[in-house]
């Protein structure tokens, strides 16, 4: 189910790091070096493949960016903030 | 060493499924599931760690978009264009 | 549910490379490199994850040894086959 | 360069949890699921082939067995107790 602006709004003020463009969230993620980065990218990636909810991501070498959108709703719903946490209790 | 365009536009004549934008050259590779498009990006990060050149890269799903460069010489170098026939001959 | 051995012996005639100990099916898969190696891993690390059932596996450079089992069933059951076929799937 | 008994035991006691067998240096990792452990062999695998000095090693669920040795000269040399000290930087 999508969420309202004020549902967004609401979880993101107890998310760490992450911006809401009223269509999806988004997060940088800074590391030490590409084999810290890219260890991250790979327990994120067991966790989208699980939660059947995958990440439109980018990489530079330390540096990945997530954004999570729910396709299926036009926008933002509940899956997203649950894997942007999981996300944020990696590192 | 900074690669001219002729020497590009030779580079790439034999080389599978890239293009130039004379800056960089990019690639898409499509998969067909996540499992397999992460298993090439985890591949070709070892690949690319092991040469200490890096990619700028983006995946959603069963889509992995690739661009290369080498920002030492503001522009290809031969680097690129090796990193580039390893990952082609990955998939 | 435990498979019988007729049961097991069934579902082996069928699959590539596996062999039985009766309470286990290992398979050896042997890559040019360990950055290929490791990418099959990857993926099979994502589809395992995803089916909830975890191999016990080993890897030596190019070489990655898989050992699958149902602890809850002391034996084998139909996700160890199911795994299996999605492994070999892979390569 | 083959390490003695005495260099071994000198860098094994500034060495967090890994042990040694006299051939090789062995250590488990415990983590707290399948994707942290998963993560941790990714970012140790990008490390191991940087250096091309490859681990033997085996995973089961959240626990990793890592095994250190230099075959080329038939025992530990210097490149196991650096792997093993950046794998432990990893943690």
């Amino acid at each position: 189910m999508k969420l309202t602006e004020t549902e967004i709004q609401d979880r993101l003020s107890s998310l760490t790091g992450w911006a809401s463009t009223g269509e999806a969230i988004t997060r940088e993620f800074v590391f030490k070096d590409f084999a810290t980065a890219f260890g991250f990218m790979t327990s994120a990636a067991l966790i989208a493949e699980k939660m059947n909810h995958h990440p439109e991501w980018s990489n530079v070498y330390n540096r990945v960016n997530v954004k999570l959108a729910t396709h299926e709703v036009g926008g933002l719903s509940e899956l997203d903030f649950e894997l942007a946490e999981r996300l944020n209790r990696l590192v």
